[in-house]
């Protein structure tokens, strides 16, 4: 695959770490933040492996495709898990992960 | 500054990042490549504090003023450097330092 | 400087940023969890800054004293947040960013 | 696992990841940089896992085992290539992604 090819993914990557980051600070402004505590741990692990793997993708990394594989699984986690919150950045942050998740499966 | 006001910089910090990493990994595979190595030390560390600032702004830091001042000097060296070489990738990449730089500095 | 000269502060932005991730991690934990958001947050920018610069050090980077002074100013905010906390890992933490921004102030 | 049992692993993949950053700089003012691409291309990659592994681990991530995995692999891979150049950065690289990858699997 080239440069081009992987540019969707990039972008979803990109903008399910942004929408991770942002769903975890929200979460900490929440009056019951103690239930969200698995959400924000998720949140974490799900912006950092995302943003990892935006990079190995534009470095055109050999391991793209083992790199997007574990991303997609962690997006998987975590898009399950904002699901069952009902905070509109929880919403927000459960559908960048599922079109991460998705765009990840397809390199 | 709200979620909303950031965008347009996250938006700028992601595409300057892919463009660096991209760019030194098309510089490793050019043959004047010894030429390149500067390029590609500025790239690494305008890609990675690109990623950083991005999260930081994500996530609505309130150092986020002093984090993009420092980012938008380092696109600046990088965009200096990349606009003094031939290939379409460091012209590319020059133009994505120089919008990061100006979306920091509006922040 | 050189890159043996950089060692000691490379160590100590590695030893912080494990202790500001893992003071994060246990915060979220505690019962009064609302009260460790501002901790929390710090610690997120800590983390990460203290890495980059790691890596920036590691990489000799020309700005590495730039970075260096960024990062001394959050570890000695994400210090003093720590400090006003009981829980071990806050204090943990604390020593690790007071040494990690005297590291940084001596490049 | 608790905290403590982790913190060799962490610091496994700190060292890792610094000598990774300091063997391609060092590539990069090498003569034969040039016949260094692959080298340096693989140290970027292992240099940002073993950060994300090192920070998961801190953070107590459910997730660890697999980030260890994929870590232990990519550091293999490191290792072997930096173990086929001469530069005395590149023997000191390949031992720190040996033990890495070593400390990886014992998670």
């Amino acid at each position: 695959m080239n440069t081009e090819t992987y540019q969707p993914c990039i972008e979803a990557c990109d903008a399910c770490a942004a929408a991770c980051d942002r769903c975890a600070s929200a979460c900490l402004s929440e009056p019951g933040v103690a239930n969200m505590a698995k959400c924000i741990r998720l949140n974490a692990d799900c912006a950092s492996l995302c943003r990892f793997t935006s990079a190995a993708l534009a470095r055109q990394s050999h391991l793209a495709p083992e790199f997007c594989a574990l991303c997609a699984r962690i997006c998987d986690e975590c898009a399950d898990e904002c699901a069952r919150h009902a905070p509109e950045h929880c919403g927000t942050c459960s559908d960048a992960c599922r079109m991460c998740a998705e765009a990840c499966r397809a390199i």
